[in-house]
């Protein structure tokens, strides 16, 4: 296996992965309390949207078929939230702090994918494609630092419910 | 479920990570063909051995016994990680390469769950647990900061490695 083989079966991992969280942030956006918890979501769903397509870019730019494979990291952490909010009631603000926190491992998922992929693409000189991945993994980090500013309020409420 | 109920849940998920982390890292260290990299996951057994007593000081704290719950996120991530050792022979440097993907996976992780349970017991003014978590957040960044760095020479002799 070279360094490309690697480069795109991780490819292929993180592109399974961003069509895994556009299934999920709708029920994500779904589940939310706080309008502005539900907004963020609805807005990195699009977000999201334009990451595929800058993937889709990625793999014709190496002459390659985009095509994801089973990755089972991302559906690890999804399966988590899931298993959350069945456990937390409809009503709860503390199931908007559960579904930060499953919003930023999400994040951190993508964000070292998206670093070990860059750091690849750099090694080998392929800077069409390390910018392709820098704007995704700089949505990514401007996303999990929104989740974080959200948290503050969201935490506080949660606390003090019974 | 209350906010410390998540807390505990969150807890006892990242204390059964820490716990498979421990197991993989040796693995991960015999893998690792550079010497820098075999250090690098040596001594982050040695600390992961702190964490886990962080941790049950944490359940201690909080008057709970020190229990672990299955985590799917770490299980896939590191199911994926042995996927990929079992796909690039022995002697390669893209070994290498992938290892640190690997761990920086693994760290990334912990990095957000970390953040949540500090979020959370930051906001139920709990601050003895605070630093405690804080202590082993830190550790985690500086362990990806660390992984990044070798990163660089790696990636370099693995991009020209047929």
């Amino acid at each position: 296996m070279t360094l490309d083989d690697l480069f795109l079966l991780t490819l292929k991992d993180i592109y399974f992965a961003e069509r895994q969280i556009l299934a999920a942030l709708p029920k994500m956006a779904k589940a939310a309390q706080s309008d502005q918890l539900k907004q963020a979501f609805i807005a990195h769903r699009e977000e999201t949207e334009g990451q595929v397509e800058r993937l889709q870019a990625v793999f014709e730019a190496l002459g390659k078929r985009a095509q994801g494979t089973s990755c089972e990291g991302i559906k690890g952490i999804i399966e988590e939230c899931e298993e959350l909010l069945d456990g937390v009631k409809e009503s709860s603000p503390v199931r908007d702090a559960g579904l930060i926190a499953c919003g930023q491992a999400v994040e951190h998922y993508e964000i070292a994918r998206y670093g070990a992929l860059i750091a690849w693409s750099t090694a080998a000189g392929k800077g069409d494609v390390v910018a392709l991945l820098q704007s995704n993994l700089d949505q990514e980090k401007k996303a999990d630092t929104l989740l974080t500013r959200l948290s503050n309020s969201i935490n506080s409420v949660a606390a003090t419910a019974a």
